[in-house]
This record gives C-alpha cells, structure tokens and sequence, in this order.
C-alpha cells in the first residue's frame, strides 16, 4: 500500500509494480489521481487501500501526519514505512519516523527509502549509491521491509532501532559536511601562497629589471605554491594529535573533554590529509611537465647556442647536478609514501586493517 | 549431508571437513567412489546419508533432480541446499533452486555456494570475491546455511527470499556484460581516429614531402588519438541524460519509459566515463614521455647547432610559449578532476555518498 | 552493566553514557573507584551491578575470569560480553569467550567490542575501521548487542557463532601478516639488484676510467632498479600457479595437498603482485623524472655545443630513435595493464567481481 500522490508516491509505485508486487495507492481523490499512476496498481480511497494491504508506505509531508489519524483503526496493526525527508538537518526535535510511530502507537513503524530519490526509484537503482538505510523497534517488521528493497534492487543496510532515525532523516540533507572546513583551508593557503609567489617570480623581477616573466604565471608559480599548500597541510594533520597528547599531559588525565575546535580538528584529520596529497599529486604532474613547455626548450637552445658561441666547453655543475638528483629522489619517495596513506583510507581498505595496523601505516 | 560424487561434492565435502563438520556423502555407488572422498568423510547409500544429515547438499545437475524423488520422504523436513549452475543465462524457465522446491514442498530450500568455484573450495577462498550469495524463503534454514559458509571462511550475503535465485544462478556466467559494448565503442573510435592521424601525420607527409616519420607512429600518433577518443567517450557519457530530459519536456511526463536505446545507454554511463579517464591518463602518460624520447633530443640538438652556425641568439616567440603553457596547465587540471570523478565511482567510495553529494560531485 | 575498572572498562562507560544508555559499574571498591567514571554512571558492588543489569561487559584480564565464579548465580541467565583481548596469537588454547561460556553455562556469552582500542571508544569512531565482529551462539543475543554497538556509532558484522572467538581474539595482535614475508623479498631482491647496477654503472667506470659517475646514485642506479624487481615480483606472482598444476598433473589427482612452502607462496600472491607494481610505478616516475635533471640537460647542452663548433649538422640516429619509442610505448601500455590488475585488488572492486570475471582480469 502506498498513501500519496506526490512524485514520490508514483516513483515508488511503478518500482513496486515492476518488481512485481501487487500494489494499492490510497488517496484522497482517487478518480483523479489514478491516471497518475500505472495501471496495475489499484488507485482508491485511503481507508479501503489501508485495509487491503500489509505494509503501507506514507508518502506524504510530516506536516500531513495528523491527517491520517481518522484511519487510526484500520491501520493498526499494520507496519508503516515512514520515507518522509525534512529540509532541513535537525528541523524537528524528534524524527518523522519517530512522529509518526508516536501518532499511531498500534502500528509498526519502520524508517527506510528516504535516502532514495524519486528518480533513482523510477529508473532502477544504476549508479551511486544502492544502499537503503532501514531501522525499526521491530525486527520482524525490519525484516520484511529489508526483503522488498531487495526484490526492488536496492541494497537494505540495518542501522538498528529507531532512535537511528533521525540520524538516516539527516543523511541525504548533507552535502560533504567534513570536507567544507578543509577545502576552503586549503583554497586560503593556495591563495595566500599564490600571492606570495607571484609577487616574488613575476613582479619583483618586472620592478626591477623590467623583465617580462608573465608566462611563468599558470605552471611555475602554481608548481612552487602546490608543495607550499601540501607541506602547510600535512603538518597540520600531525599537529592537532601532539596538541591532544600535551593538553591530556597538562591535565593529567585522559578522560577529560578536549575543546571543541581541538575536537573539529581532529575530526578533519583525514579530509585534511587527502587534500594535501591531492596538492602533492598536482605538484608532481605539473613538475613532470616542466621539460615540455616551449619555454623550456627555447631556453635550453638559447644556453646552446651562447655556449657555442663563446666556445665554452664545459658547463657542468656538480653541486647542482647533486642538489637536483636529491631533490627529485627524495620527492619521488614522499610521494610514494604518501600514496600508500591515501590507498589505507579508502573505506574498503580501511575496513580491513585493525587499528594496529593502521597505527603502523601511519 | 552432500549428495553426488562430482568434482563439485568431493570439493565441497574436503572444505566442510576441514573445517570441522561430520559430513556424511551419499552415492548411488558408495563402494567404488568412497576413495575419492577424505577419509573423514562417511560415504553411503544416498536414501542413508539422508536420514543422518539435517543439512543436505544437493551437489547434482538439474537434470538428475528428479531421480532424488524416490527419497522425498526422508527429505522431508530437511534443509536442502542447492549449489547448482547453469550453462547458459536464463537457460530455464525457473531457477534450479525453484525447480527443487516444487519437487520437494515438503523440504527447505536454500539456494547458495554456486557462485563459488570448485577449486576455490578446495583450496579456501583466497583471492578475489570471498561472498557467498544466500537466498531462501525460510528465516531460519538461511541463517543455518549462512554459519556453515562463515565457518568454511566465506562471507555470507543475504539475498532475500527465493525469487532472487534466478539472479543468483546468473552470477557466475556473467562476463562483465556491463563493460562489452563500452570497450567496443572505445576500440572503434580509437581505430577511427587513429587511421585519421596516421593519415595526417605519417603517410600525408610522406607523399607531399617524401618525408619519412614513420617512427612517430608509437607514441606521437597514439598520444594524439587517446584525448580524440577520451573526449568523445567524455560527452557520450553526458549526452543521454540530456537526451532523456529532452524527451520527458517533449511527452511532458516524466513517467513514460524511455526507449530501449536511451535505456542501455543510460545504464552504461559510469563504464563509458571510467574508460574515458583511463584514456585521459594514458594520454597524460604519453605526454610526459615525450621529452624522453632520442628523437626529442635530436631535434633539440639539431636546431641548436643550426642557430649556433647561424649566430642567430633569439628565437622565443612568446605566443607559442604561451599557448603551451596554458594547454600544459587545462590539461593537469582536467585530469585531476577527471580523477575525482573516477575515484567517487569506486564502490566503497560510492556507497558513502548520498545521492545529492554524488550530484554535486558530477 | 560493566564490570572492571581499568582503562577499557572506563572508556565503555563513557561511550555507553554518551550514547544514552543507563550504565552501571561493578568495582570491588567501588568508593575508590568513583572518581575515574563518568557522573552519570553509577558505580557499585559487582553483585549489586549485576541484578541491575541485563548485559554485562566483562572488562577484566582472563586470569580473574575465575574471581567471578562467586557471582554465578546472579550472572545466571544474563548476556556476558566477552571484550578481552590476549597478548600473544593462540595464546591458550581455547578463546577467552569459549573459557568464559564454560565457567558461567547459565550465561549467554557474546564475544564483542575487543577489536576497538579503549581511545576509539573514548573519542568515538572516527578513522580507520569501524567495525565491530561479534559472535555468539545465541542469535537474540548477538542481535542485542549488536544493536548497541550501531548506537555506540560503530558497525556490527556478524561472525556467526562462538567457535569463530578464537580468530576474533587474534585480529587486534596481527600486523599485516600477508605482507612480511613479499616485504622482504622485495628489499632482498632491491639489494641484490642495486649492488650489481651500482658496481656495474658507478664502481667499474669510476676504476677502468676514472669517470667519476657518483651523481647517477640516487636516480639512475635506483631507477634500472626498480624495474628488475618488479619483473622478478611479477613472474614470482604467476610461478606458483604453473608449479602447482605441475604437481597435481605428477601426482594425478586435484585433490592432495600441497607442500607447505608452496601453499605459502600461493597465498602471497596478491601481496607480491601489489609489490611489483608499486615498483613498476615508481620507475615510470623515475622515468618521467629523467629529463628533469641538471644533469640531463648538461649533457644536452655539451653535445649539442661540441656538435656546433665541430659543424656536423645531423646527428640522427633512425634506429635509436625506434628503439626508443618502442621502448616507451611497450612500457606504458604494461604500466596500463598492471594498473588494471591493480585495481581489481581493492577489496570492494574484488567483491563484485565473479570467479570468471577475476581470472579473465588475470
């Protein structure tokens, strides 16, 4: 059974009729709605469908709860799926689900498909995410519930009882929430870095001795501020943990709330590190490119051609030659090192390792 | 209990062994095959091995089903699980493991252990996919089936209720049905554009010029079709979303069905984007071989020597130099983004967004 | 209820008060004790915890399992969770959780929680791994528990009954076991390798001609390296497999055993087939890093200067130029294909890979 006639409602009726289960809408307006809706699913009033079907899905506003209190009989006994959203995170002190379990206190009310969207509904579940969170007091009710999300493609997830339900409401509200603090971090620094660079590569040189070093502007001067941002970045994923090691010292005792900013930032430890390998990687391809550019070129013939010239010979430099070889070693190991903890931090690698392990890796 | 002697039965029966279950096997010739199995095992009459086993394998072909029904009253009330496989996809009507419950109503049915292999058994699941996919419309008998795959070392996966054992049957003879008409696609493009720039750069010159580049053929000609291929795979990737868009504003609905074309097209999307990046790197990689290459350093050489006799001392053109710089540094920038995209469609990556990060993200 | 008042017993309590549970401790002082739990947490005499409690962590050593005996008759029908972990692999001979089912049979035992550090349970599950294994022989038990722990913010997996406690007690003791032993033989074989191209490319020119070519150390010797490695790991990867057909084709039958040292190499696989590919990922950076340095262009430059003043125009060589190409050509598209193999490793591309999709990969 699905109560609605929202764009939800229909979505979830034609998955339910293509995955083959009988399907009955309640509405308000049945002759009207019907047409919306595909033809083997029966469109009728909403007390006639609730009494013809088992599991009832709601599929209308938080705000329209209350309206189906008139079917308070026919439902009970029946499990409610509650897919309601809210637009906005933590709007209401308790969750929908929780709402609706509290408005019907004879019904079995189980939280799922609201991290579903209409669309993914209507089209199968084909790429992203197939995950369909459920929770509920009941297990039985879970259960069945778990299986017809199955038979309609998803992948059902237990998260347990129904206090989750706020937390699954939140979910498909949140856009990245550990990832804003640490991008817009990382754009500063680029930006202040950037600054410095330019002023010191390409301005400096202009004042003074009126040299044209524009073109330095889109490779060198992003190069040289890259493993300014990703040096800057990394450290401060190291640091916040010598930090909470010194404040538990200072207190002696480990069983006391760090500050809130200490406790955000060890939180965006891993997003902090990600991007700064993410620079480390764009710092590495844009060296890479270097002996490419034109200018680069020009420059190696112009040296050529002033050598052969005056007739000098030899131009090697052996501190140099070292300093360059080094420089590039070394790099070329960080980066490799660092590869190997941006490999342990995906979520299927790091559920893998056991914190031993991941403490050595570190 | 297993019942059967193949390949199959004797590997199954080796693993349940080992890992310390009393397994009893019947054949309809116990003498003669009980050499095959491990000395642990018992091996007996079928209608014997039966009576002494709560859980039974049914280690035979579909086609022999039928010439266990003389047993169906031992059977009853047993467990029965069904390791079955299919030669062909969709080969029968109803899967093997529907097919046995309706010869034997008075059984429990399971389907399960198809997808694994007889020498993944055998050997204990190492590499590669360790799930079991279990499927059955009883509760209890699944969770009984689903102990003895942990116990053997596997990781069970609840699939629902029977209906899900024709999908499950189909596993193990899908060959990436999702990749073959994306590497398809990729092939001939990049044969198209590859004729095109052999045409272009080798044989064109040749005939004018009498010219011999055929050694740009490896590396240039290839390094100038992957980014052809990679942007056509690139909008062929974005092109039918806004294809279906236009037909929903044509019919005005978003409920009519697409046509099958648009359909498949749709699903093959994320194949047709990764391949698209793999060309995208491919061509990164080749790009920065370039200056690697004798011929490279050749040319270099080549147009030194000749401005040095020449005494000509300038030949920047600060254009070009320009163009290549900002070609170089779009490039770097769209491959990194092309590599966000490619890492968010890793599994485990796409199961910890929702639906309207993974948006944001495309 | 949680019984002990060491380091873990403490950050259990704090979890379980911060996730809204009613948690209350039994201490054998408790008035001593007090301090170190948090406010909300009522800490009393074991025997008083227990009747108040109907789940019971038991948050001390193994070796005072046995002080508890004096509790058995109010422990008697409860759910006992097993957190302890051992300090040694296969320590005893049967687990902690079997040890303490066999002292309490009146008691329903859980093994649970010992996988996560008492400072994850403190600062709640943030990187790395969030699981939590639990078995038990009990399903209703199991279920409750794991109920909690989705409460406490960390994910249940279900490893089916009690006989499984053994492996989840070793699982926190275990530092990358599969990897030791490829560890080493890939820095043996880097040795080996490094001595013969050090003395080959810097100690023999240095002696015969006293060529000083110690600026090659770091990149050059390094870099021809890393691809004999990795070769030698590849074909390391595929032996095993051809032996192992070897010895079932000598011995005429799949099922025999084999020798233990093979059946090791067997299992190490993967590991070493990672390995080589981070060696062949290295030395495609190496590579790439080549035309980067000082030295290169040096070199470059001398030439092209001598080949100046010398007044030789060409220096083209056709079939370096070939070799060349090919060489880099032939190297990136086995850099592409390892890749892939690579890839299908990650534990969550593997899981939807079939028995014949992997091997067709391989």
């Amino acid at each position: 059974g699905v109560l609605g006639s929202g764009d939800f409602a229909r979505s979830l009726a034609v998955r339910l009729v293509c995955s083959g289960f009988k399907v009955v809408v309640g509405s308000r307006n049945p002759k009207r709605k019907a047409s919306l809706f595909p033809a083997a699913a029966e469109v009728t009033f909403q007390a006639e469908a609730v009494k013809k079907a088992d599991v009832i899905f709601v599929a209308i506003f938080r705000e329209h709860y209350s309206t189906l209190c008139d079917l308070a009989d026919v439902l009970a006994g029946k499990i409610l799926v509650d897919v309601s959203n809210n637009t906005e995170i933590n709007h209401h002190k308790e969750s929908n689900a929780e709402y609706l379990a509290s408005l019907f206190p004879a019904c079995t009310v189980v939280k799922g498909f609201n991290v579903v969207s209409a669309w993914t509904l209507q089209s199968g579940a084909r790429d992203g995410n197939k995950q369909v969170l459920i929770c509920s007091n009941n297990q039985e009710a879970k259960r069945t519930i778990a299986e017809i999300a199955q038979v309609m493609g998803f992948t059902p997830v237990d998260m347990g009882c129904m206090s989750s339900a706020c937390e699954i409401e939140n979910i498909p509200l949140r856009l990245l929430p550990a990832w804003k603090i640490p991008i817009f971090l990382a754009l500063g620094l680029f930006l202040c870095f950037f600054t410095y660079n330019l002023i010191r590569q390409v301005i400096h040189p202009y004042i003074r001795e009126q040299k044209n070093k524009l073109y330095k502007i889109p490779i060198e001067v992003v190069n040289t501020t890259l493993p300014c941002v990703s040096y800057v970045m990394l450290s401060l994923v190291y640091l916040p943990g010598v930090l909470a090691a010194c404040s538990q010292l200072y207190y002696g005792t480990k069983y006391r709330r760090f500050p809130d900013w200490l406790d955000q930032w060890l939180q965006h430890r891993k997003q902090i590190g990600l991007l700064s390998f993410f620079c480390a990687a764009l710092h590495a391809l844009y060296s890479l490119c270097l002996p490419m550019r034109r200018s680069h070129r020009y420059l190696l013939i112009e040296t050529a051609v002033k050598q052969a010239v005056e007739k000098k010979m030899t131009i090697w430099v052996e501190e140099e030659v070292w300093r360059m070889e080094i420089y590039i070693s070394v790099g070329i190991i960080a980066l490799g090192l660092l590869s190997l903890l941006a490999i342990t931090s995906l979520p299927s690698i790091a559920n893998s390792l056991n914190w031993r392990e991941f403490s050595f890796i570190q």
